[in-house]
């Protein structure tokens, strides 16, 4: 079988090696297609470099067919199409209050263990979400990316009639820009990047720059002064940071979907003075993957329009060279099987 | 009758004028007791000269008895003894979404018009709360800070059995923590302030100094490494802000009580990862008033021993200078009618 793997200094190497029997409670996946996500990026241009385990086969945002059960797997069958939710929790604590997608010792999977992009991949059942056997497994790689985006609309409370504003209109950003509306909410996105202006536009999104116009100006029109019920902070720079106090309104939630790996600039008195809510989220819970495989299964959103490019797994070091160059694409998958 | 006035420049003085007869909708106040706001203290600081109207009389944390009454006043005779809520909301919009206590055009009485620190005091009916007969109108000056306090509480959504951490021991921090204990919660207030400290604990509060000690790990011993579930920043200062973020653990919500002039660091990243709230809070709606003078009225919580000075109105040059001097006070009460 193939596998990638990231050896440091922006290099990906491909290799030969044997299949693995899956140990007890472990599966082997057929890895059909592995996005590219914006942390694998990250991990590329050696950010992560303390925190992963290099040579390393990196990624996470997969779909797959059962390949092989190992023993005590109940429930799952050789040819099911799944996709893996990739927290190991199993070191979960009650310290940590019954929230084990976001419990003090969770392993990534993908990250802090090996990842999807490779042709065969092993991993424990119960991070498993079976589909339907008609489901599109190109569509079926944005599952996980879009259970981000459904856990952040979730936390959001985001109500129908409601106003939300996505700062930032690359992928996560679109697609909790897609959920938010589906909800039934009025959605404006802001982007710098005028391929993703068209893009968001392509998916029936309402999206403007907010450098060449005044966004407040927008939404206050937009909203009869009532500003942004809810913003979404997925740009992850300050000037972001900067508006979305401002495009809030009274009693706004402000999402951080964003990471910021350093301390930010953050304006708290008009959290006090509007009664704002800041909210953190992070990755999914199990109802988040439900939902979003629901959403990929019924494809009314058009998911395949986020995916722009589709390459064998044996071009990934073209591929991750090419994102830095032509920052313009959002989602690329690595046909796994290629 | 007697009324103090800030002039500017750290300066107030005290002038002989006519009563006024309340205008329709309003009531005329006998003051009995005003309090000292660290609001009162900026605008003598001259920190808020932009805003107020200098020569203005000042003061909002107040007890009186109705004195006479204006056209169109029904529920209130004279004699009656009130509190104020001293929000003027007649400005609202519909884009305020019914958050009357914070809408864009609210006048807050004693910093937008003129304010309590005067014998008598003509307020709009609507602004008005009956308190019992029986009610210490020295105790009852405190009905407003406490309803910060109430509403701070409310916000957090801080349950029984939880535990929250308050930054900054001052006479709100206090009052947090007065209220967070009597929801059942367990209480550690973090202090700089010797004397403040003493207080807390006189209180029957857990308090500490995290400048001599290190507040996160003696949160966590308290919490078997659970950290706190919520976090009240009433300190207003950096330090808080950095520790703010530490001491909240999996899923806790900080509520920002305090009043950051300007934009300052905030760990985004811990928001993020935890899946941290911040919750801002300010002022009160009616159910806290409703709650702060059902408090006040039992007593249960000693209340009295907050109030460390009571100096009379003609005193106000000199209890103003002797807040800079020595900030080892909480509250400080003028008697209005001395």
């Amino acid at each position: 079988m193939k596998a990638t793997r990231y050896e440091g200094n922006k290099t990906f190497n491909v290799i030969e090696k044997d299949l693995e029997a899956p140990v007890k409670g472990d599966v082997r996946i057929k890895v059909a297609y592995s996005g590219v996500c914006g942390t694998d990026v990250h991990i590329y241009h050696g950010m992560m470099d303390k925190r992963v385990n290099i040579p390393i086969t990196i990624g996470h945002e997969m779909s797959g067919t059962i390949d092989a059960l190992g023993e005590n797997v109940i429930g799952y069958e050789v040819g099911d199409k799944v996709v893996v939710r990739p927290l190991d929790d199993r070191g979960v604590k009650p310290s940590d209050k019954g929230f084990n997608h976001i419990c003090e010792d969770l392993k990534f999977i993908g990250i802090d263990s090996p990842g999807s992009m490779q042709q065969y991949w092993n991993v424990p059942a119960f991070t498993l979400h079976k589909l339907r056997t008609a489901t599109d497994l190109k569509l079926a790689a944005l599952i996980e990316p879009l259970s981000v985006a459904v856990h952040d609309v979730r936390l959001s409370e985001l109500k129908s009639g409601e106003t939300a504003v996505i700062l930032g209109g690359g992928p996560i950003g679109l697609l909790v820009a897609m959920v938010a509306k589906d909800t039934g909410a009025n959605v404006i996105v802001s982007e710098v990047n005028p391929v993703r202006i068209a893009k968001a536009k392509d998916l029936g999104l309402d999206a403007v720059n907010p450098v060449k116009m005044d966004l407040i100006q927008y939404v206050k029109e937009k909203t009869e002064g009532r500003l942004a019920d809810v913003v979404f902070e997925v740009a992850g720079v300050q000037p972001a940071l900067d508006i979305m106090t401002e495009v809030a309104g009274i009693r706004g939630r402000i999402v951080m979907v964003a990471i910021h790996g350093e301390k930010k600039n953050v304006d708290l008195f008009k959290f006090f003075w509007k009664e704002l809510k800041l909210i953190g989220a992070r990755v999914y819970e199990k109802e988040d993957y439900e939902k979003s495989i629901q959403l990929i299964t019924d494809n009314e959103l058009h998911f395949e329009k986020l995916i722009t490019d589709i390459q064998p797994l044996t071009k990934i070091q073209e591929v991750f060279e090419n994102i830095d160059k032509k920052p313009d694409g959002l989602k690329i998958l690595m046909d796994c099987q290629q």
